[in-house]
């Protein structure tokens, strides 16, 4: 196939971010690395001839060479306006490798100039129903693509294997599963299949959290709005309206009492030493469910039927594929007409910086096959 | 994006073939059929017009229709003709539905000519690894594509998340799994995981072939062939040189003393009466997995740095993925370096006309994509 030229916008060097430009330098034939953006700072390639590129595999030394050009922030029309300078012929990517809504919330913007969008960031899929049609009509007027596999279940194939059953006419009637990987992580240590557990929900916690498996604040894992902003992505693909994440019912496993601590240090700190006070509930809710020979798991399921969304604990038969979830994986089940009572099913690593980074680098291989 | 008119040629109106032409009548907008060849029977737009098209949801009739041209079987070499003298500017695409050798064998033909391929058929793929290679020579030269999802577990995500893996530079380690619906079923049924079963392998043997979830012939399934063909594909999307399906161990299934009987009617009925002589030796291995606590069945594995591949019987755990199949579905486990220790899971129904013909026409929808 004739490639067109291809010059290339990341933002972000985080987790995902580094791991995805480590990649990126070494694949066969990389697009141009033409601008590179972290918090305070743009290192850019000169327009409008862009070059020289920035190196993907050595950008961290690369704002010392004197041929970049080094700026401070730039407002996502300031990046549209840079990126759509590219010369007749070629084309420009956009990868946002941050969770920034803002960014988000310009997408429209880049489409429309013709610039497409390759990133894992949720929020321009999962906040207003508005944004999400703006996004894709955007792309559609301006003839450019927008993928965002790694915004659900990070690299593995979910989004684009929901999107081949809907576009080849198979009715998917419902979505279930395991969508955090730090929740997926918390049950399976707190009530584990096998044997039977006298872990304490807060040390379960507090062990995630020393292992870097929450986030900073644990409550934002605890509150289910990560899930619940998946689940709302997925039932957007189906083909519900669904308006915002808040637009259904979540469960929220941070006690009522500790959901108004301050973000601060001192309030996340707080939280994790009342945390204990409210073992008891948890405890009780696994000991009921071992009763009747099951386990409890945080799950997000779609009704397509029904037209409902929900988050929150249910219980699992022990030997359910749910149930049997290892460490902090994933796994997601389709159950479509075509399928049958036997559900296609995706497991493995959900979170990560270089799962993550895998699915963002797939999607932008597809782009570059299809510009 | 501006799309370039698109002629589709079509071979094959089995199970598959039937299938994939009403889910290709229902898309939105879907390329032109002008060519549908079923054995003998070849219907044709005439050329260089290729108008009308063929309709699709309609073809059991269209024979009918006097604008359209009737012919006997063509050649390889007639369809590459016909399908290339597309006007200017338009693409031709070929669907192979069928399992023909010979017809796999020419896609290089119809590649070198501009066409691209998208088939179900695995002949092509998994028999001397000279032919894989000349396909994808042919493709790079002729600027076309070759797409061929269903030929290892049907509709479901295994050589595009294989090829995604490879493409973004994971090391992929170790490939398992349970690859053929057949013997999924047989072995989910002969020795369930639940409760311990007093089946008999040629009963188990016989309800599939009445349920027709074999092959007419059932050593067509118990050979181990199909699985070793879909293992080949696999291996060499890795990057092992796999001369062939005939290069590695395959444990087949049929007794040494039953081999050699006939194909025919006769032959069939001859080994289906003979089988239950050979009960107690699945009995046998079957009592052998229980006594240490797992189950028999029949998997396919690769290690990738082995270079090793093999297919056959083999005893998993009770709570593992493999052994807690349900139905006739496939499982795929990917073990790769980013992945670690928990592999990426795929899990479905891997047979089947409408999930195979669902990935044969998602294939063609990526196709229309970048054409």
């Amino acid at each position: 196939m004739p490639s067109k030229q291809i010059y290339l916008g990341v933002i972000g060097v985080g987790g995902v971010g580094t791991s995805f430009l480590q990649q990126l330098s070494k694949l066969p034939s990389p697009p141009t690395l033409v601008l590179l953006a972290r918090s305070s700072q743009t290192l850019l390639s000169p327009a409008p001839a862009y070059s020289p590129a920035i190196p993907a595999g050595d950008w961290q030394t690369a704002s010392a060479n004197p041929s970049l050009t080094k700026s401070g922030a730039l407002s996502p029309s300031e990046i549209v306006s840079y990126l759509s300078s590219a010369p007749s012929g070629s084309r420009s990517v956009l990868v946002d490798n941050t969770s920034d809504p803002a960014l988000a919330s310009a997408y429209p913007q880049f489409l429309k100039a013709g610039i497409s969008v390759v990133t894992p960031n949720k929020k321009g899929f999962s906040s207003d129903l508005s944004l999400w049609k703006d996004i894709f009509a955007s792309a559609a007027s301006g003839g450019a693509l927008v993928y965002h596999e790694s915004t659900v279940g990070a690299g593995l194939p979910v989004l684009s294997t929901l999107r081949d059953l809907v576009a080849t006419g198979d009715q998917v009637t419902r979505i279930e599963g395991v969508f955090s990987g730090t929740l997926s992580f918390l049950f399976n240590t707190f009530a584990p299949v096998s044997a039977s557990s006298e872990a304490k929900w807060s040390d379960v916690v507090s062990q995630a959290k020393d292992l870097g498996y929450t986030e900073p604040d644990p409550r934002d894992d605890l509150n289910g709005m990560d899930v619940a902003r998946k689940l709302t992505i997925l039932a957007r693909i189906v083909g519900l309206q669904v308006q915002s994440p808040e637009s259904f019912p979540i469960e929220s496993l941070i006690p009522a009492e500790l959901a108004s601590l301050p973000g601060t240090a001192a309030g996340i700190q707080e939280f994790m030493t009342r945390l204990p006070e409210f073992d008891g509930q948890m405890t009780a809710l696994k000991e009921q469910a071992e009763k009747a020979g099951k386990v409890v798991r945080y799950v997000g399921s779609i009704d397509v039927a029904k037209n409902e969304v929900k988050v929150g604990l249910q219980q699992f038969d022990k030997d359910s594929a749910i149930a049997g979830l290892k460490g902090s994986d994933n796994i997601i089940s389709f159950y479509t007409q075509r399928y049958g009572s036997n559900p296609l099913i995706v497991q493995g690593a959900g979170a990560g910086g270089e799962v993550t980074a895998m699915g963002v680098l797939a999607d932008l291989n597809k782009v570059l096959e299809r510009l």
